[in-house]
């Protein structure tokens, strides 16, 4: 007989169900959640719990249960930090000058080379459990502060360290093309990338670009598409659109790219290639705010448009040093001017969408991993009413309670 | 002798000192702080404790230690939650329609008026602590939910129960002239709140009045606080210059006004008339995130004036149902674009100097109450970094630790 953990005396669950046109939030009751060799069973009555005989029994309190989130964009293995550019920032001081006094993405990168990779690995694993008790339960990660081959390599091996012993989900992305390190021309670096991209196809899951005005280009973007797909990779990925108009989005979403993340500047020519493409738009408001900008992407056209939306952190120590998905939830309410349950399915089925196509986990569906997070209220609109607190009690991860650190951690 | 309590190994500490033109932070690494009676003493170096025999000591472990936040603006006496409107405002609805189908301001005057007064203060007094924890000191509280004689009352003695029982610095502020109840005008009712504002001279320490197209009016703010000097009450407040600009900040400010506060449509001539009067500009990001508004108060003018500015939350179940004046200094680094030493001066001297005039507290300077929070980390600044986590470990009032819930309580 299979053992079947009963989590039961739940107030509220929630699944998000894939539905036709659009996903669907299913809210149940009073029931209990089945869960058996970590995948979700089903769900039943709370009344039927004691017409059962379980291995083990849960009792939740009544508390709201959700799928977990899923983080489907960050960049959280690095080294250093960069506080000091956030208050030379506020006070006024511009980009172009933090990257001329030693700042910006270079600092990192700098930063990051010297790490070993143990330490590189330990603070990394340190942020995976904190994301996690904060309510993340699948990740995607990218390399990109290294530009260079040992690097980005360290990177990835740390990616694959870090899944390999959480057993959680996370799909590593190689990034090399993120900006030109020091020294080299966006040429000369792009052509190092490319010659190079087979070394890195069974380090990574997919491919990223940072298709933006003085990095790199459309051309580059098509290029480094084409040459993925020969190599190998199966998910194409790119930053586009975030601080200007490229056309990324329209040739990434042609060449049949899994994601188009950031878009604060997508037009309806690009909305629509992402309807036909269907390929997910992530979008990742804690930018936006950290950055105190105040353009935000389209977000109520690719509604219309039927374009599936994801939500991340976007977790790097530049523009979004959040490790937090409930913040980004509540930044999306705020800034896309959303409601709370297109939120929650931007952030559980529609990350997972551009992951792994929302098969193993999002849902909180039977067959799926049972990846979901306990609140400490029993309404799970009580994250965006009250924001800016924590609301999630407990995390579990294939059905078993995550044990991470409750402090943040430090940078 | 005197029993002085020693919290001794702290990493950092903050203090905000008056200074000439405009306060100051000053920053003290490795320093202990010394307590007695609930008052600081002295701050002396980390490495002269063990010279001295103290009554108790305290180990803070390197963390850091800032003057406890101060709230100078809420609204955290009432009853129900408007869960269902937010929801409802992010779908589309409009406030108009909101408030036809019985929800805004008067749902909350209706189920605040049908509270008793123990229930109305137990939910309160779960309000103040859970935000002591999350690292509020000192609080403003207004009424303003009744809109009649017995509940404005009867909000005002739970507030006083709050201040005598808790033993924190409240501040308690009659806001009759919030909005009209349902069945008189606005004009019927200022007169009704004119008629019986002496009964108010000894349930709250000062007045306020909602300035605002459709509410009440220049002429209005202007009777209410010069009748309010007649009859004694020291502090006028005013909500003025909101949702458009009427004139209230002038007016206010000429009559001697405290505190005016919100602002987002405030003028150079509002600004100069801060500035010559001396009345302390009190901000709310929070109610610009919540309610998804782009306009911010001209708050670079404002400082380049050299007005005082304060921050608090509004905790209200409508427009910012927020108790933790932490995700303030977030959005206010955010949404005004000021350094984290801005913002941190702003939510402890400057709210400060809204209520008591900085006298008792806001900056931890020797002689102030001994409010003080301790963070989890040894920076400050990791607070504005790593926005919408909570940094706070510790809270002290008056030298000794809140015991409060750690849990978000329910609405």
């Amino acid at each position: 007989m299979e053992k079947v953990t009963c989590f039961r005396n739940i107030g509220e669950l929630i699944q998000v169900q894939p539905g036709g046109e659009t996903p669907k939030l299913v809210k149940k009751t009073r029931c209990a959640l089945l869960v058996s060799q970590g995948k979700v069973d089903k769900v039943i009555r709370d009344s039927e719990v004691n017409h059962h005989d379980f291995f083990r029994e849960v009792d939740l309190e009544g508390r709201s249960v959700l799928p977990g989130l899923v983080d489907c964009h960050t960049h959280l293995i690095y080294a250093g930090d960069r506080k000091d550019e956030m208050e030379q920032r506020m006070a006024g001081t511009s980009y172009m000058d933090i990257l001329k006094n030693g700042g910006g993405i270079l600092s990192t990168v700098k930063a990051t080379r010297q790490a070993t990779e143990d330490d590189l690995y330990e603070m990394a694993r340190q942020r995976v459990l904190r994301m996690m008790t904060l309510g993340t339960t699948a990740f995607e990660i990218k390399s990109g502060y290294g530009l260079d081959l040992d690097t980005e390599k360290k990177m990835l091996r740390v990616g694959q360290r870090l899944r390999k012993n959480l057993q959680v989900p996370i799909t590593l992305t190689y990034l090399g093309a993120h900006t030109a390190p020091k020294g080299k021309t966006i040429d000369q670096y792009f052509e190092f990338v490319m010659e190079h991209l087979p070394e890195f196809r069974h380090l990574a899951d997919g491919v990223d670009i940072f298709c933006e005005r003085d990095v790199f280009t459309v051309a580059h973007l098509r290029r480094l598409f084409l040459h993925a797909k020969l190599v190998g990779f199966h998910q194409l990925r790119a930053h586009v659109e975030e601080l200007s108009h490229q056309g990324g989005c329209y040739n990434a979403a042609r060449l049949g790219a899994i994601s188009c993340d950031h878009l604060e500047h997508g037009t309806p020519h690009d909305i629509r290639a992402l309807e036909l493409s269907g390929t997910t738009a992530v979008l990742m408001p804690g930018v936006t705010f950290f950055l105190g900008g105040k353009k935000t992407p389209p977000v109520h056209a690719m509604i219309e448009a039927g374009v599936h939306l994801a939500l991340a952190t976007d977790c790097n120590p530049g523009s979004s040093p959040s490790y937090n998905m409930q913040t980004v939830l509540g930044l999306a309410q705020s800034l896309y001017q959303i409601t709370p349950e297109q939120a929650l399915i931007a952030a559980t089925h529609g990350s997972a969408r551009a992951l792994d196509g929302h098969k193993n986990y999002g849902g909180l569906l039977p067959g799926q991993r049972a990846d979901f997070i306990v609140l400490k209220t029993n309404d799970y609109r009580d994250m965006f009413y009250c924001f800016g607190e924590n609301f999630v009690d407990q995390t579990y991860s294939a059905g078993k309670k995550v044990k991470g650190k409750k402090d943040p951690v430090s940078f």
